[in-house]
């Protein structure tokens, strides 16, 4: 099987709810053999009338909360995993194997279920998020604030690389689209009919909302001319063009934000204490590998700079030189092939400028040549034979640490101490990604810490994690992706921060009753609401924050504390021995605090089947005031807040967790324990229990 | 009394260790009789020699823990408050009254305080600050993740604004200070006499470690071009020159972080439903004029677009006279003045100049002209009557939402509907602060729903929190201080965010062990220390993360349910009802949650007296597994981390908390609960037990 030789592609622009095209513009070649494949153009799109659009939408898309968005970023993942293959057509066009186009699909469609399930677990089931704790503000208690978080009322227009044009798009659609904000998505022209070909799905799916999601084709216009202050700007790509798009008068005049992830020269740090037969050196030497070979070198996170003790230069070469001996060269839809192409001829070009440069500074010591090539045309496609540099001075250089080979290049560089080695990292002046290698903890402390502030993740890699770890050169959506400096200063992902990310946040001061009715979560010092019926009898969609019960009182005794201590073995002094408790903090036995949680339950729980299914769980206890023999106890439960859950396969029963604030006072009305319990609470079935499946086929 | 004349000021800069003056420079006038005060030049000062010296002071600051630069602030919050007099002195002379000078000179010592005591309640006394939680990357727990927050390497660059001298500086300076960055500061000229009468006191205290502040008095030469990647820029000024400042060539090449603070066009809502007769009404038409008044209308924060329904412009109109009437105008040294001047004739002229260009849409209403002054030069002194404008069709007006007249002007809006008061708030841009004045619940909630994404604060005011309300215009420290737009897209203070922001996140990424060796944190999963010593029975100061207990088992029978059942009260079915437990989500009896983490403890606890003094409180308790009768548990309790707190007054015993890991299992080593469990330990008296004054005394 060899690289397809396709029709000439036509991707269009999706604008204003249709589909843009032109039969002329800019021919795009495929990487391996240089065939034409694509022609694009954007011309005649009015990015005005665009942005306009995708505003409208924007107000749709925050009437849903963020457990709707999230069900369908899950039907959506499911769909396009059904139509994988033909992305995977494609990404041989590019250059890339299907190794690589594994980690830009199906990577891609993995966050859209990260996202999803992320937004489910944890966040409410609303259209804004209160953040952070309730923040009491007068001493009277009439005072208090709380920080939310609200959509952007704007577009988040999603500028991309060429390297992952399926991943590049969903890992900004993902959390923008889940804090409520519709995208508009330009990806870098090279390898745009991939991303148009899966935007095609996405919009012949009918599952985002129409409006969620724009494209354009080609040449971005004057797009950035009619952003507003409420439109934000994720750009990833090179830092040249990132500099130059951020100081648009309209971005600056506006103070619209504008994040970028560029491409940075990250570091591998070989510790000293390896030995050549330690693991952690075939770790080092497979990793640089991998990372320069993947995707022909062309990531952002990739690594350009290898950091080896001096004295094991030599043995490092020569495993690297094993290794990527190994790495076959060509078109990516052979089977025998490791590594494809680079993306154009351009680029291998700019690359061997890049090269020429670094020769400067740094010899090379494996590859530069042109080695065997398993089809795929050695003229006509962008293939570039794996190179590595050694730079022998590298603190006195500065090619290396300036100049990225974006390709499957690195430079290699001895270190002497862990102090120049940390150095050497930060020569990079921020880097998205650096790993660390070693099995030494000490080792790997110093190192982590040492070159923390320039750095947006550390990859620690040793015999303990080599096998579940996901590798250098992978941002996961749970963490950050991004980095300082050189690498842009941006931040993407890092979980529900990058869903932060496109909110607005406003602190709201107000009086407790009032804060809790606009935030919809029940705050200490609200008024609440007593009923007739008990909290406990109300299904999840009958309660409501602030509804609450007071118990009845209950006096605690001697008797009691010794039998608890008896029961659950817990003899601790301060309540049973009477000598060393009036020496103890409290001067006197007291009671269990478990003991009050307990009792507080027998207060306040209903004994016979209901609703509320099972405690699963508690927050936030704190014992204010210990509770002497004699002392006479009272509980107040209030509804705090509620949290719907998908029912899971196979689970019958529709739930939901009702999270409950406690207080237990004693006979001054001191506060003695303040709580939160969670609830597993019934509640009725409703139209988003079917299962992913139908409810995407109910919308396809 | 009146405004001192003094002998004139020559207030220098304080870079690289040296007080750096000059005789020449610009002279700077009184605001109340146009009095020459001081002459101010930063000829001479090398910035580029300023920045490398502050980097080198950051290394030192660095090495310090959260908790001991906690507890510097305090003492030099306390150092500055015993001098505040001489603060109140120079106030004056910039036409501030007292009051107005309280807001900026115990204002901005309080952030001191604030931040201080955040700091040593909420930050781990470490050098770095693990954020959000521990990240489970791979399924058989042997690569995990979480972030860390570290200092960034550079110096902040802060410039202010000539309102609040003295605030202004601290607000920024506390922030940094706690995270570990020396701060450099660029006063307004106007008013950076005041600035520099406080820097000398910093200085000469010799509390903040040299270098961790630098004062720039005069112009700020080529410092721009001198910023390195882990510098940092906050700036609070007009949005012109933020803008234009933060386009600099090399702040855009090194992707440094600028943090702008533009004035805004805060707006204020009466409520529709708001009454004249209710105390609403009352309450906003006070905080309209204390806003427009106060610092002579010169906040950033003032509210400028009271927006009123049409139904009430007249009556509010009318008690906006009275209450304006009441405001006396003239020398702020006067007690009988209530409000001072504008900060110099020149800021005169540029509120006159807007008042000018805001008569195209609106009409003056009350004042305009020049009333009685109370001393002062009307003349020579910057005073402006206040004045309120009318603009009878908002919706279509330009002038009122674009331009600010930095003084004490505001524009009175009719409304319709709820819907226009939130277009009208929104067509500001983007705003610092609003208000909302209702006691209408639904009311507040859409209003502060709908104008959410354009502001960074919203107050909602009514009769039930307006004894206690700080106002509309007051920034708080655990408050963002920031909006969205064209109040410049900045975030600052919001608690601990406002430390975090001067900080590096980096994601690390490794096996259980090495990540808590990293983190100084234990992690579940991670190799546990077991000792012959009970960790209960080791003080504070030789307890260490990772020291763990595994305890002898227990088999849970059916008498303790019952037992526990009628001890505590708690006869909820799945416990005590054979035939509901059975329909019930588990099937049969099971457990109460409380008697397992109860009898944990009888398993874990030290019961004679010893240093662990009590259990104050338990985090994330989650009930895993259910245990039925004949199940088997045993608990692992493991040392988590640990939080030195100070001695506070009175106290006799040191003491800090330890948070313990606790992981309940079955006989088939099934966990069955998870839980941290937070202590109260003894530990030795060390050097900073000495109290807060002694500490002061001794540094000074």
């Amino acid at each position: 099987m060899t690289t397809p030789s396709t029709q000439i592609l036509r991707p269009a622009s999706y604008v204003y709810g249709q589909w843009h095209a032109n039969k002329d513009g800019q021919t795009l070649l495929d990487a391996v053999y240089g065939r034409p494949v694509a022609v694009i153009s954007s011309e005649g799109v009015d990015f005005a009338q665009a942005l306009a659009y995708g505003r409208e939408a924007g107000a749709g898309l925050r009437k849903l909360t963020f457990h709707t968005r999230a069900r369908m970023l899950k039907a959506l993942g499911n769909y396009l995993m059904e139509r994988k293959e033909d992305y995977y057509a494609l990404n041989l066009l590019t250059g890339a194997t299907r190794r690589d186009g594994w980690v830009d699909i199906e990577g891609g469609i993995g966050t859209l279920f990260s996202y999803s399930s992320m937004a489910r677990r944890e966040l409410p089931d609303e259209r804004f998020l209160p953040d952070g704790k309730v923040e009491v503000l007068g001493k009277g208690g009439t005072f208090m604030a709380r920080h939310l978080l609200v959509p952007r009322e704007g577009v988040a227009v999603q500028i991309n690389a060429y390297n992952f044009p399926v991943w590049g798009m969903l890992e900004k659609l993902a959390p923008a689209f889940i804090a409520g904000m519709p995208s508009l998505v330009k990806p870098a022209p090279q390898t745009a009919y991939l991303t148009e070909r899966v935007v095609r799905d996405i919009i012949a799916s009918g599952i985002l909302p129409e409006g969620s999601l724009q494209l354009v084709t080609g040449d971005p216009g004057d797009l950035l001319d009619h952003l507003l202050e409420q439109d934000m700007v994720a750009f990833t790509g090179s830092a040249a063009t990132a500099n130059k798009l951020k100081v648009h008068p309209n971005i600056v005049a506006r103070s619209i934000p504008f994040n970028a992830e560029a491409d940075s020269l990250n570091a591998a740090v070989l510790g000293v204490t390896v030995r050549p037969k330690d693991p952690e050196f075939a770790l080092f030497v497979k990793e640089v590998a991998r990372e320069m070979t993947g995707k022909a070198g062309q990531k952002c996170t990739a690594i350009r700079r290898p950091l080896v003790p001096c004295h094991l230069v030599d043995p490092v070469v020569e495993a690297l030189r094993a290794e990527l001996a190994k790495v076959t060269v060509g078109d990516p839809a052979r089977d025998d092939v490791r590594m494809g192409a680079l993306v154009s001829v351009e680029q291998r070009e700019r690359v061997r400028e890049t090269l020429e440069k670094l020769g400067q500074d740094a010899e090379v010591v494996i590859g530069g040549g042109a080695g065997e090539l398993l089809g795929g045309d050695r003229e006509k496609g962008a293939f570039l034979d794996p190179t590595v540099l050694l730079c022998r001075n590298p603190l006195e250089a500065k090619g290396p640490h300036e100049l990225e080979a974006f390709g499957p290049v690195a430079t290699l560089m001895p270190y002497d101490t862990l102090d120049d080695a940390i150095t050497l990292a930060k020569m990079g002046r921020g880097s998205l990604a650096a790993s660390v290698v070693t099995f030494n903890r000490h080792e790997a402390t110093e190192l982590v810490l040492g070159i923390a502030s320039t750095h947006g993740r550390v990859l620690v890699l040793n015999r303990a994690d080599a096998k579940e770890s996901t590798g250098h050169g992978s941002p996961l959506p749970q963490l950050l992706h991004g980095g300082p400096g050189r690498a842009g200063g941006g931040a993407e992902m890092a979980g529900l921060a990058g869903v932060k990310h496109h909110m607005n946040k406003v602190a709201v001061q107000a009086d407790p009753t009032t804060l809790a009715a606009i935030t919809k979560e029940h705050i200490p010092g609200a008024e609440v609401r007593e009923d007739v019926v008990h909290p406990f009898r109300k299904t999840f969609d009958q309660i409501q924050p602030g509804d609450s019960l007071l118990t009845h009182r209950r006096t605690v005794t001697e008797a009691d504390i010794v039998n608890f201590a008896a029961l659950t073995g817990d003899h601790f002094y301060a309540h049973v021995d009477d000598i060393g408790a009036k020496e103890g903090i409290f001067g006197k036995r007291v009671a269990h605090g478990y003991f009050l949680i307990s009792a507080a339950a027998g207060q306040f729980v209903s004994a016979a089947p209901g609703p509320v299914l099972a405690n699963y769980g508690l927050e936030n206890l704190r014992f204010v005031e210990p509770v002497g023999i004699g002392d006479t106890i009272r509980t107040r439960l209030t509804c705090k807040r509620k949290i719907r859950k998908d029912l899971r396969p196979g689970e019958e029963r529709p739930t939901g967790v009702v999270e409950w604030h406690a207080e237990i006072t004693n006979q001054h009305e001191q506060l003695v324990a303040t709580y939160d319990i969670l609830t597993l609470v019934e509640r009725a079935r409703d139209e988003f229990d079917e299962p992913a499946e139908a409810v995407e086929g109910a919308q396809a």
